[in-house]
């Protein structure tokens, strides 16, 4: 029986128990976590320890004695209508949490804020407002009542008291008012605010869910920004001084870096805003200085506030944004080297962790692989972030931190550790079967795990099953279907795997038929890449190289692609491509973009002469539509020679899937229809193929259907039957097979993904057999053996 | 017990029986419809008699005669991908009824058709293109494969032959195609094509509709244009001798004058396009050359075409399709007139019917009254189109006629002719009892309904109750709320009580939720006017003297708006106005338009800051959106002194209400939520109010809703008690009231809007009275006798 291969949390004044976990569970290392010690057991411990480093947060005394090195982050204030000639008096905090942000009022407001008349898009001119602490000043200026800040409304929202009292002294909290002179009534005012944060956003989230605010020994943290010089000092000295003093440490834990993905708190300390993927808060004066020096031109506070979307990844990037992200990023792993090769100096390994602090280090980028981090360690909330990390390249391994997290607000009475076990393991299997992780952990507080007896049997179970897998596998990936998948939106590679995020895994609603795509995709047998519109257009062989090309997401996001559509020489492109036998399917709102052109377009979807639907949007309702559903068809009713088999599939939907989707004309054959329109298609085009989806969130099935129907655009079931995917499969949608070839011969995986008994029979180019696996059963067979 | 006020249809062969008929409904006036004759007892008959005219149909003979006489109609070609490079071939009639048109390959085609690449939105050069009659052509000249048509594809669809057989012989079938030159791979092109209609669209209807293809006497009927000399000649003397030779008729009933709304049918007969206000079918070489010399410039296909939308009523009308439309009208008041004078000096009334051939007459735009009519008879489909037709000024009376029509469709063993009478009635009373018909009609084969006695009995006493309304009202309008009410959309004024329609009165999933406001108007107590913003824009007077505006529909339509939210100055105004103290209501997605100026508009709803609402498109995912509905709010919930009363009034819901709506601040009352987000809220702003409502399908619950909602937004809860609206109301939703005076005293009805008892109170300023109604009941009271 393999062991090693795991990390886990340790902490202090449980010795005895530590001991008897670490034998049990035969784990190779042990770390701490935000907010635990290392006991001073670790010495004596066979591991490997790891300790969790913080470069950018964690020496209070010392950010407090800094006030100038605190990391800001813009803001975008609530928008306030004009509503009467002459001035308008904005508060630009309103509704921020006092505790997280204060303004900077002392740099220049004229050039590092901006006010923007939200009705026309314009700047207002800097000589036409000012920011003032004098909170009466507007009433003496005479500004209009209407035009007020509502002082009634102060202090309606208080912070809870428990969140906000030990606020450290030494920052005090300045209200400050923007004054507008001679607005225009009914037009709208924005206020791009340049704030300090003085609460490190992943420190306050632990503080407020482990009820830090408890302890008096326990204090907020601050962030510093590692571009100030005074702080790039402290934080080698602070990080040679620790080294020395750790020689027990084996792994440093970077965690992260020196930029957190943007959070803004609401007034009442709840989350207001939050992106993985935000750059709102890695901006400094120095760095816009140094960015327009090297780039020649100076970013604007708007290319950061973004009309108050901040260029979220559901954004199509703008050129100055993407131009930020490599500026930055490079930035970042120039200084994140030092500190890492550092490490390696003090003969210890560097290892990050993909989340918290983590902007900068986009780890599908072209600067990561510079940093020189021996391994990355990240949040396994799905197969598709489980990929994310495993498909990492330019590092010599990963690692896959397991949910739950040992936090109360699971280990507790309301909470389900086993059932969130279950469940993070059976996202996770699927991924790791298609891309290995090289080892997986857990993170938090074990004595709150070692207080559910249950939890730590199954933990014990999942692990043994996790070390099984890598060695059949000896860490490699299995045999993959020759069609090669492409999923082609405005980021391309530089997201791989990270599409559709909001929260890092978490459920938004409103991606759940999106991010299914990747969920189904993270376990099935094909080559997957993130491609750009932009790659497309200037590289031919990205076309060349791909079988079936994936557009999916709502209408006008950089997912689905929006006005990159009405680029003619894109639809040339892409519709040569596939009436010479390509692939292009199109989930939800594909290629969905109004185009302005006047004249141009008489569709939603650029695509839909390739899909054979389009989408409804209330101005058609002249054209009488009438279809109806095939009776069969491969996608969806399958055969004897398709995963799934010949079982009917039946989409699993959503009520967020597109809606009023229509066929454009009788070739269309609709699979699947229902009263709100088309909810599955297809279509031939030329010499190749056009699938339509109304949604996939994910489930079994819909994995099973997404198999299928790339298979069928790829062209599978239009060539001779030799020529069929020769890969096995089970013809029952809820089993999947994974096959491995390498020196200890042929091995085949059946895994069944429910938590129900299932019986189905394997097919494959030679043998077939039927099998009954268990709820979440993984059976493996020794198909050759050398 | 008044008699009269009723028109009845008959026909020959059953003399009998329309005498008992008659006398038993007291009918007053007689009529034929389309496809029955007048017998030779109408010269007997006591009553008046109307007869059907058609002044641009039914001269068969003279139509196959002058085929150059045909009424022309802008067709789209279905788009068609250019797949390889060199020429692409295009059949521009494919998918259409070749038995109702043809193409016109005798005009000038480079300049009376247009091909357009629809990639780019620029047209191709007439020299780059010819139209050909040899369908073996674009073979001939090398047209590669993939861009041939797919003769396979010919005669796949064909026509139903029972439909088709009796195509007149002298109207030849003459498929042609369009050959592109040198077109772009992976553009898309369209034909506009200039088509002959060779079938009246309505008559085609009823042909189709009643079998006549089995009655060897039938023919189909062909329209001729008015716009030709020869045309119009042959118009005025057919009148002349028709007046000549029935002197038996009191009534020309003109079904309708010259121009058909368009309907295209698809190749095998059925509905492809409809479009009840479509000017598609009007168009004709002479019209657009005298367009050009009045206008000074000229109109192309596209302007008619329009991306293959046609220009219907839910895209904002261009200023160059508004000149046609004021164009076109002035051309038919004035021929309309010259008819219509004709019937005067030959001593009958001219009475126009209010649909089929009504192209060119809108009876709310500035030329309708110049034609003199003496009275306009409209299918009553619902409360909206019987205001439609009841409140059109310029005339001296109007008729409703009333549904069901006597057509085999609905009088037929799966039919329901009585309850189809029950909807119709409860439906239209509302509307009577807020703005009186003058008269009441049935029309189709009165041999047919005579067959099911039960529905003449329920129309017998429908017949009653309409009389007793007129007689107790006066053929008065009741006493209305002082709040004024404005519908604001791009149409105004000219499409009073047309919203959101497409095919006359029909239902249409996606328009239900919005055109549940106008039907609750219809029938609600409030003076109400429809205005554009132009309007809004160039005439303060129209803000002045509203008290609430709505604004319903869904996003970029001409009912929510568009692009011109993009304004301003629409904005300043309107924000300002309400601010002032208006009422603003939007519906669905009012004033939803994405503005493309960059950094303009943190909306998607223009009036977000008003309505306290904004819709999630799926970019602001990361603001996270805590929102809770209100306890108690007058709106929804009542008070004893509101319509409807202390009830919870439950919105009835559809699912195509729009989706996704969230408060942009916590200062919003949210009113109903669900997990699809905000299904209705209101909005404090200035010394005015907003309400969203996420849809208001109609239902008598829903109208309820509406009416509180305008009296709140009127500002009437924010005033004093005595300030209060001084109506009667019931404290049932289910139950409405109306209040006449007049010489004969105050009379107050109350109705029962639904099948079931309902025992309610009856509010007033003076009184209360508990009452109960049976299902459908209207009972009168007199409040105070002179």
């Amino acid at each position: 029986m393999p062991a090693g291969r795991l990390t886990l949390p340790i902490e202090t004044g449980i010795d005895e128990q530590i001991l008897q976990v670490l034998a049990r569970f035969k784990a190779d290392a042990v770390r701490n976590s935000d907010g635990t010690e290392l006991p001073a057991l670790v010495s004596e411990l066979a591991t490997k320890v790891y300790s969790t480093y913080f470069p950018a947060r964690g020496d209070q005394e010392w950010a407090l004695g800094h006030p100038d090195s605190f990391v800001h982050q813009y803001l975008m204030s609530a928008p306030r209508t004009s509503l009467a000639e002459g001035p308008l008096e904005i508060d630009p905090m309103a509704g921020y949490f006092p505790h997280q942000f204060v303004a900077d009022i002392d740099c220049d407001v004229t050039k590092y804020w901006q006010v923007i008349d939200r009705t026309t898009g314009e700047t207002v001119a800097p000589s036409a407002w000012h920011v003032t602490r004098d909170l009466g000043e507007a009433k003496k200026l005479g500004v209009p009542k209407a035009n007020l800040v509502d002082t009634a409304d102060q202090g309606k929202y208080p912070a809870p008291a428990h969140i906000s009292e030990t606020r450290p002294p030494s920052v005090p909290l300045v209200p400050v008012r923007v004054i507008i002179e001679n607005t225009q009534v009914g037009h709208e005012y924005t206020v791009n605010v340049l704030a300090k944060q003085i609460w490190d956003s992943t420190q306050m989230y632990n503080y407020v869910t482990n009820d830090w605010y408890k302890d008096p020994a326990r204090h907020k943290e601050l962030p510093y920004d590692a571009w100030r010089p005074e702080v790039w000092q402290h934080m080698q000295e602070g990080l040679d001084l620790w080294l020395a003093e750790h020689p027990e440490v084996d792994v440093v834990r970077f965690t992260t870096f020196f930029y957190h993905f943007t959070i803004a708190y609401d007034y009442a300390g709840r989350e207001k805003f939050v992106e993985w993927f935000g750059y709102s808060a890695s901006v400094s004066i120095e760095a816009l200085q140094a960015f327009a020096a090297q780039y020649g031109y100076e970013l604007t506070p708007e290319d950061f506030v973004d009309q108050g979307f901040y260029n979220n990844p559901f954004r199509s990037p703008s050129r100055r944004f993407l131009d930020w992200i490599d500026f930055l990023s490079a930035f970042v792993a120039s200084r994140a080297k030092v500190l890492v090769d550092k490490a390696h100096a003090a003969g210890k390994e560097a290892m990050m962790f993909l989340g918290d602090n983590w902007i900068g280090t986009e780890p599908y980028g072209p600067h990561f692989a510079d940093i020189g981090m021996d391994a990355v360690v990240g949040s396994v909330g799905s197969a598709a972030t489980c990929r994310m990390i495993s498909d990492i390249p330019g590092v010599r391994y990963t690692e896959g931190r397991f949910l739950p997290y040992f936090f109360p607000d699971v280990f507790c009475d309301e909470g389900d550790p086993v059932g969130e076990a279950n469940e993070s393991w059976r996202a996770a299997r699927r991924a790791i079967m298609r891309s290995p992780l090289d080892r997986i952990g857990y993170g938090g507080y074990l004595s709150l795990a070692l207080k559910y007896p249950r939890f730590m049997d199954r933990m014990e179970e999942i692990v043994a099953e996790f070390r099984g897998i890598h060695a059949a596998s000896a860490g490699k990936r299995p045999v993959n279907s020759p069609v090669r998948v492409s999923i082609l939106n405005a980021w391309g590679a530089l997201r791989s795997w990270q599409t559709h995020m909001v929260s890092h895994a978490q459920y938004y609603r409103l991606t759940h038929p999106w991010i299914g795509v990747l969920e189904a995709l993270a376990g099935l047998p094909f080559d997957v890449r993130f491609v750009s519109f932009d790659q497309i257009l200037s590289d031919e062989s990205v076309l060349e190289e791909t079988d079936v090309l994936i557009n999916v997401g709502a209408a006008d996001t950089a997912f689905s692609g929006g006005s990159v559509w009405e680029n003619p020489q894109l639809l040339t492109l892409l519709r040569a491509w596939v009436a010479g036998g390509g692939g292009f399917i199109g989930v939800g709102e594909p290629s969905a973009h109004k185009v302005h052109k006047p004249g141009a377009s008489t569709h939603f979807f650029q695509m839909a002469d390739v899909l054979g639907v389009d989408k409804e949007l209330g101005q058609g309702l002249s054209s009488r539509r009438p279809q109806t559903a095939l009776g069969n068809h491969y996608v969806l009713d399958g055969s004897e020679k398709a995963p799934g088999g010949k079982t009917r599939l039946e989409l699993d939907q959503t009520a967020e899937d597109a809606k009023n989707v229509f066929a454009i004309n009788e070739a269309t054959q609709v699979l699947a229809l229902n009263e709100t329109g088309i909810r599955a298609a297809v279509n031939s085009y030329g010499k190749g193929h056009g699938v339509y989806l109304a949604g996939l969130p994910y489930s079994e099935t819909n994995a099973c259907v997404l198999y299928r129907a790339i298979l069928w655009a790829a062209g599978f079931q239009a060539r001779a039957a030799g020529a069929e995917d020769p890969l096995w499969y089970a013809d029952d949608p809820r089993v999947e097979v994974a096959v491995y070839t390498g020196e200890n011969g042929v091995k085949l995986c059946a895994y069944n993904n429910t938590e129900h008994d299932v019986t189905c029979t394997l097919h494959g180019s030679s043998q077939v057999e039927e099998i009954r696996l268990r709820g979440l059963e993984a059976r493996w067979f020794d198909l050759h053996n050398p």
